[in-house]
């Protein structure tokens, strides 16, 4: 029996000692920092107060045509379209602004927005040697490349429609790169109404016993053999190690918490690695009495207010409401099916939500003015009961949400050299990395970390000569 | 001097004669088969009976962030969105069948049909080598790969709603092929107000006297040099032939009225020309006194019956209303701010088009019942006071709108052959060919024409060792 350490046991270390365990060669063990499983998958089922449940990490299949997790989901008979706990939440959405609904259909701002993405993307596809810069740059350079056709009430309202983008990165438009942000996934998004649980359950069932909860990894000596793995409660030997940790964990030095690495990792590795930064989705679940919103809409989104804007750095104090623009997903219509209470999930994006995840209790201050607008019933506007607010960029397990490349910064590196699939990259056979931000295949996705996983588990198994 | 004849007064013709003349060392000569210069270039001021005028051929921008034409149409000050010479027609489309108005929103059939379309072009950009189906076929198999996600109304909507691709190449979906389905287009769609003739005029007017309309060609004898061109009226001689004939007149045999060719064109070309059909969009305009449908849309869309769809094969009789799909283009919207008068633009496609082109006096049997459905107001629904009917596949100059790959056809080889861009392809440096259906960009449309005139004389003129 060979021995292997996952280090994490999230989507991708769960899945590749699930691998590893079925393979029946290996002494699998998987430490976690966290007191639970799940790593990002997080499904809340005490949190709520009027019964509901809810993903406060990731929520919905992405890239649903190619999506693995998905199908699984569904040959376990437990995701399922027909039966509710799965839903496509892709109705048009509605958009509000501090000036009240907005209509982007009959001023086409719809079309005009979806023409500066096809314009981005083809930017950087027809010359990929050009310059990175931000999506608001791009934008600008859209409207700049384009005069004499657009209308004044266009060029407002489809710049304040690109900066949805920023609740896919959780990050703000002015320090997204833009060569990263087109998304080449194919497929509608289904929002995961029974929860992400399901796969964690699945995965970590045979595993009973084999998972240390509370063991963060503080050292990694990589010039043994068998590698020496060192926790804050105990010291492991392992033939194999899985390191699953997030990149907001990966870039982390020693003394902020990070794990020691013997020798210290090869520079260009490290490079990769500070070379690309956590982006800060965060979610704020608002519980309501009663529904005072449409709710047959799936979505709506608010958009900033574009005088407001101040969208770099670290904020100090709350900005007022309509600073950012917010997903809000209208939970009644998600878990129609199973009954869900009604609820709506804010979608936060950088810097916002650092300073919404370290204080909580303001929550209603910044999205109560926003929420109003929502109303079609106004006498039944009223304060929420109950507020969930995430905390993913306060947890320094993860420091954020996932990769999220920057101006100027590139996953292809990172990924390059995390997948283990170059020689001469990567850290030799003993020490595999996987994770949403090591794969190109939906990089950011669930999916993502679980093909990683069980890419990991196969280079082992291969490697160790006990592939079937 | 060098002599240069021209072949066809289209827009890739006549862009490259007027290069070839601009340079100075060229004796150019048009030739036009049709009594009129433009091709499929055709904006008729003459049929209106309401003082309207229409763009019988092209009539669109597309592709429109990287359009040479547009560009040269707002430089001439011909072509604005602000003066309404130019219009975006392209708000969310309203759908109608033989049941009503359809709802194509609150069912999410938009995003099916979306998702659909990703799948297709997913499937052959995965495996480039998956052969080819049609796209009727390629909606099945997306139904059957991924069952369980869509209700029985989305199922039935959509398959409807994929036809809407047959008003884009003009071919039935049942033969149309799914691998070159695909439109790698960037920018809106722009409707054309002005008319194309803007650029027809731009183009032959330094060529006034050079372009001979009513000269068919029926012989070129490359054998010789200078080659020897023959037309039914006369004899010429020419160092260089500019072949601009349409893929629809390059198909027919002499003894169907096409060119004879001496020696015969080389068998792979020959086979690459037999290899791709002509697509069929035909337009049928409806004029009446006062609009009765809602003049603040754009396009209207007629679904097929799906249980009356006969799509296959030649038509032996009108068919029933509802039997295949159409576009209606609300002229009163496009032409607003030139205060166009109530029309609409009906888009067909084979084997409807070749039937209403050849049976023009039936086009009301058919269509009225369909446009009945847009009527707001009932009462102001009559009959149009005049028809005009396109007859694009009647006429043996044209045979057809453009080149549109059936199931199995591509479009690669003859492009790769016809574009002059590849050595030992194509008939030598004295005989170049250009049209729509010559160019890899934009293929099938204006710019694409435009674009290989504009490579055809530059590489004339690089091989005289004219150029600048």
């Amino acid at each position: 029996m060979k021995k292997a350490i996952v280090i994490g046991a999230g989507a991708s270390g769960l899945k590749a000692a699930y691998d590893l365990n079925q393979n029946g060669n290996f002494e699998v063990t998987v430490l976690e920092a966290e007191s639970r499983v799940g790593g990002r998958i997080k499904t809340d089922h005490k949190s709520s107060a009027i019964g509901n449940h809810y993903d406060l990490g990731g929520a919905w299949f992405h890239d649903s045509l190619n999506n693995p997790v998905l199908d699984l989901g569904m040959e376990l008979g437990v995701i399922s379209i027909e039966k509710g706990t799965a839903y496509y939440d892709d109705k048009d959405r509605l958009y509000f602004g501090s000036e009240g609904h907005i209509d982007v259909v009959n001023n086409r701002a719809n079309r005009v927005v979806e023409e500066m993405f096809q314009f981005i993307g083809g930017v950087f596809q027809t010359a990929p040697d050009t310059p990175d810069t931000s999506v608001k740059q791009m934008v600008d350079e859209y409207f700049k490349r384009y005069p004499h056709r657009h209308t004044e009430e266009q060029r407002q309202l489809a710049r304040r429609l690109a900066r949805y983008l920023e609740l896919w990165s959780g990050v703000s438009w002015d320090r997204m790169s833009a060569k990263s942000a087109s998304l080449e996934l194919e497929g509608r998004n289904i929002y995961n109404v029974h929860g992400y649980d399901f796969l964690v359950n699945h995965l970590s069932k045979p595993l009973e016993g084999k998972i240390r909860t509370g063991e963060k990894v503080i050292a990694i000596d990589r010039s043994k053999s068998p590698v020496v793995v060192t926790t804050e409660k105990s010291t492991y030997e392992a033939d194999y190690v899985v390191v699953t940790l997030p990149l907001g964990a990966l870039r982390q030095l020693p003394e902020q918490g990070g794990v020691e690495w013997s020798p210290a990792l090869p520079k260009a590795l490290q490079a990769s690695i500070d070379g690309v930064h956590m982006g800060a989705l965060g979610k704020v679940v608002l519980e309501f009495d009663q529904a005072f919103w449409d709710v047959n809409q799936d979505q709506f989104v608010i958009l900033p207010d574009e005088n407001l804007a101040k969208e770099t750095g670290k904020l100090t104090g709350l900005p007022p409401p309509f600073t950012y623009g917010t997903v809000i997903v209208n939970y009644a219509a998600a878990g129609k099916k199973l009954n869900n209470n009604p609820a709506l999930v804010c979608l936060t994006q950088s810097p916002f939500t650092e300073w919404i995840e370290s204080h909580p209790d303001q929550a209603w201050d910044y999205f109560g003015p926003e929420v109003e607008k929502l109303a079609v019933d106004k006498v039944k506007f009223t304060k929420p009961t109950n507020i969930i607010v995430t905390n993913w960029t306060q947890n320094p397990h993860f420091n954020g949400a996932y990769a999220a490349p920057y101006v100027g910064e590139d996953m292809v590196p990172l990924i390059a050299q995390l997948s283990g699939e170059h020689e001469g990259m990567g850290l030799g056979p003993a020490i595999e990395f996987a994770g949403e931000h090591t794969i190109f295949q939906a990089t950011g996705t669930i999916q993502a970390a679980y093909l990683s996983g069980e890419r990991a588990a196969k280079h082992i198994i291969d490697h160790s000569g006990h592939s079937n």
